[in-house]
């Protein structure tokens, strides 16, 4: 589906176009075109590739929507790929964008059920002055905007990160905080993926040999990087917060385990007493002289409580009860 | 055995061709000798690294099928090694591929008990337009066709992990959940030692300096870099989440024999009791007034029955029945 | 807020400025400005960005307070942010200083509850000849104590690892040991937060090739890496140490918990002795002779003492009592 | 020991020489000497040492068979040291093998009880037409075959963590599953410390910048590089596999734990319930009716069976017994 | 304190001279002196800080002795920092050494306890070829005896993991060997901290680019720099084996644990029949003919006797005995 097809001059909007128009546009000196596509089949690309001139694996990969992320060098185009993530219900939802950008053009689709970009051109439009810098600025806008978005994700894991631990030195939920954990980690390795690449490709528009479509814009695609590395950090921090409660919770299972183990022994030990008492009274032994005390039976009642109160107090300080 | 022998001029299938004959359409401008061999041995392969001119080494390593996948450059000509893995029971195949590609000629060494190549030499005479390219397209359709049989390998690993942790936070499957990771972290290794090595080497197709052979087609040897990269990567998710799965393996036994003691300790203490009741009544003194009532007996076994009952309920209230 | 505002000539004080008149000053030879800001909003920075010419992109980061810390060029600018960590009742309290120097002005905006830069400017005005190597001696100034502050944070750290491994041995604390690991963990994930792209960033500024603005100065920034390089080590130590005290945990509880099951197995035994001689005893048996005899339940009694305290001795000479 | 002192000529073997013949060969054209000791002391090494300008450091290193496996340039010479490494009686014996080889000239010095060169000689005299590549052929001839000689060894290494692996699910065995694990993990470390600095140093004798020696050569030690990659390989996957199959071990001790305390469980909880029947009728309460019925003991003994053999069922259909 | 201040020329030790005629002896061609300090205080480095030209920074490096072990260039001066360790009683003692060399001098600042370098001058007096190559030479002697001196501290180490290597597998010890090993990993630590990064730096000595006062003596810190890896090889065997020590020391303990289970349950089993045996014939059923057997005592002592015997035979064949 064709969302928007646009041609600006000097940083402004002039109109809607058609895609028939497009090389007319692009012919002429500071002017590009904006085409925003949503979920195009082949069909629907195909006059853009001829226009734009796109590499079939490019093309490829933009309708293919499971591409690493990565930037792509195509002459004096680029070819971005980018995964877009949002949360829905707890769930991370994962979709794709490309963005193909070029001397007098820039083309995104996106592959993702969620929000499109309809917010990044209104922005683009009210700051001329910086939308004249041509694709590499939209470029950047799309990048940012993808890259924006990924922070509340990581939010997200980490408030569920922080509910788990609020959780995981509390007794009896060592084994949901476990499944909760694991499913934690997925999540995380999934966004780790979507980062990852992104900040490795994105450092090449920025520093050193720097293609040619960036060198004026260079300074935005090191901000967009820069926002990378720090998801990537809070990711990898995620990441071995997580391992390490996992180690944690074992821990606290053992734990618990040990102290069961301390409580049903004392308890063992103190039934056991009273049992051994009433078997010795319960011996058939013709002199037991106790047997035939007038308070014999209370006495022996008294005695195995005393004994076994004795024992639990004993059992109390020293902290196995 | 020889598979194939045939001679391309400008992308076109000229015809079969006898090995003896080969010299003479190598010397034909914008023609080229694709030959294609299964299982061969050393005798089978003499007359090819004589017409070819290929390194001793190398063909050491096209016969020894267990190489490490590797892109070796001899003068203009390259050599390519890779595995070839398919999943057949449940269990990996693996094989080896080897592929000498230089001017006016490509060699395929196959030694894996699968499926060949006629789909690939198929398809690339279906595009004339692109094998016109020569040795080095072919040597791309050929690396292509192996990168993608590795995804539904991949997918096997990813399904059964996927199946092993359905089973893992239910009781009683903790033995043969480990079995089936351990087992499957040896196929990730295998697969990983496929992907790993050639995604490495394959990265010296592209990009800064590259062999003259592929100065023409880099972006191709770029898209097979992509799709091992995404390999690599869903590997190692599947690697480091069999880490995390037998940890948590090892926490959800440790937490199933926790709450197997607390209901044998919960149980342990519900029989003393009875058992402490039972014996105080059998003791032999003489004046316990209870045991001569009418209803001494029933009465007992109600005590009996009630202070075992209690507990139970406590038990139940506390979780540890 | 404005904290000061200040001109400096040839390394000496001349005089509070007023925001207005920078420009006057910095046009002058050999000389240079240095501004002080806390917890500016946008409107105060307005003037300084005016005047100093801040790209929109740094001063952004400088207002947000979550950056990563880095060095960024901007043409002959330097733009850099700090993580400032401070300890306070056991808790890391962090905050943000950012810092633009460019050719004859230094602007630092704090974002911190804790100390300001006073002391820095006091200790620089006192060494005028380092100070009249202008803004990146003063760039280098505060770099040097944001880092010198990291000191005392990472010694509380170890302090309290210290604290945790003197208690780890002793047993019964294997939960409170659990809980202080966990959070001294993510104490250190912070610290390193702040201090490894700090020290990555600050390794740009000597050596091979040095913003312009640097390049008289490289050895004390040489000098702030090795200290950041320093922490980060023992950041690492403690890391590590944590990571191998939480598997020592694990152990030490093992082992307790083994030694618990030792004594309640022993004394399970002693107690089912005296168990079993008291039901032999109860038994109803016609012709049981030593039922009859006249000190057969003292003899009885004392069979079962010395079984029991026989076997207690044996328990006790193979450690498990 | 001298083993061996030989002149070659155009790959040709001349003939044996004394030592102090050796300038004289070395200063013919296309002739070098090559020469082999076995355990020399300083007196034996001197005279080379002096022939062949070899620098004190390196004649040091190849007296003390305990160096790091490394190619270090001396000039137009080149010095190499590596382990040797062999099986016996399922231990690994290792010693050193140092070569030093420069313009007409290679001496190889050996420190290890096994197996000699003797063949390596024997086939390179075969071969004269590679051998006349002169001394650099020798020293690959030399490496070659050292790094062949892993292979039997990784190859043990392996076979003995497939016979653990066998073991390993095995029940009751997990005692000397860990004690074969431990000692092989270190025989790996070793074989790994042999293999990667070799890895690491024999890269750069080919590809970019390549000692004049090895200029014609390359393509040989390239090949060497090659195989001791595949050994570092396999030698990393025995590594790997060796800490999941620790973990697995202690997994499978905790299951089988697991499994021993149902068992007890369970039938602690069949001998409760006989205990307590039997201490109810055990009881002294003048009025128990079924104690004076006629088959009253028989039916108590059934009923108490029937108790048990129920549980017992049960247990069995849970999976407890 | 002032060990020594010696004037060489050509290598030879020219005398002992004053601090104030260094000057002068620096002044004379192919000269240079060598000052050694222990202990000193920022007065006593004050006069050499003028003389030789130091770097302020160095400077303090040098007094403060926690310095990161490093390799710095200060123009054509360098400056070296080394940790010097040493083992008393079990202990690893610690101190920092501190070198300036540049031409025509050489300083070393030690603060460390133990043993000082006057050997390291004797054996350098004792070769005057090659200590006339000067500072550098001198420096590189310095190094190298530190570095030597670190082996028997690595050696210390592994000798007292190889102990608790023999006491891992013997039952009872887990918990001194815990914490013995804990002890070590952090030994480990201290001495990687010293010869990681001073094997990192000295890699900056010899190879490409070299400091011009090193470039004539550049082999000899090849030298240093590979008995550095050697020894880091070492410290990380240790440490990996540490590692694994930990995970095997737990899972000896998971395995002490359940061999003591099974004795648990099989002794269990056993007193538990003899007491339902007990339990049944202390039944008060009217009708038990076997109470008036003439031998039913004896032979329900016998039967007891029989059930217990035959239970033990039966674990001890099971293994659980």
């Amino acid at each position: 589906m064709i969302v928007n097809c646009v041609a600006y001059e000097q940083g402004h909007r002039l109109r809607d176009i058609r895609p028939a128009d497009i090389a007319d546009y692009m012919a002429r000196p500071n002017c590009f075109v904006w085409v925003a596509l949503h979920n195009p089949d082949k069909e629907e690309l195909a006059p853009f590739e001829t226009v734009f001139d796109l590499h079939e694996l490019a093309v490829e990969d933009a309708l293919h929507g499971e591409q690493r992320p990565k930037v792509e060098e195509y002459g004096e185009a680029l070819f971005v790929t980018m995964h877009m993530i949002t949360v829905a219900d707890g769930e991370l939802v994962s979709g794709q964008v490309a963005v193909f950008a070029g001397p007098g053009y820039v083309l995104s689709v996106r592959q993702h059920p969620g929000q499109g970009f309809a917010g990044v051109r209104k922005r683009c439009e009210h700051e001329p002055e910086l939308l004249k810098q041509g694709p590499s600025f939209v470029l950047y806008a799309l990048m940012d905007v993808i890259v924006d978005r990924y922070f509340p994700v990581v939010e997200a894991l980490e408030a569920e990160l922080e509910s788990i631990e609020d959780q995981i030195f509390v007794r009896g939920t060592a084994r949901s905080s476990l499944e909760r954990l694991y499913q934690l980690k997925r999540q995380t390795m999934q966004v780790k993926h979507a980062v990852t690449p992104l900040a490795e490709a994105s450092a090449h528009l920025f520093g050193g040999r720097v293609p040619a479509l960036c060198l004026d814009t260079q300074e935005y695609f090191r901000d967009v990087y820069d926002h990378l590395h720090r998801i990537e950090m809070a990711v990898e921090t995620v990441r071995e917060t997580i391992i390490t409660a996992i180690q944690v919770n074992l821990s606290m299972v053992a734990i618990d385990e040990s102290e069961v183990h301390k409580r049903l022994a004392a308890w063992a030990a103190i039934f056991a007493v009273a049992t051994i008492l009433a078997g010795v009274w319960g011996m058939n032994f013709a002199h037991m002289p106790e047997l035939d005390w007038r308070f014999g039976y209370p006495l022996a009642l008294a005695l195995m409580g005393l004994a076994c109160g004795g024992l639990y107090r004993r059992f109390r300080r020293t902290g196995w009860l």
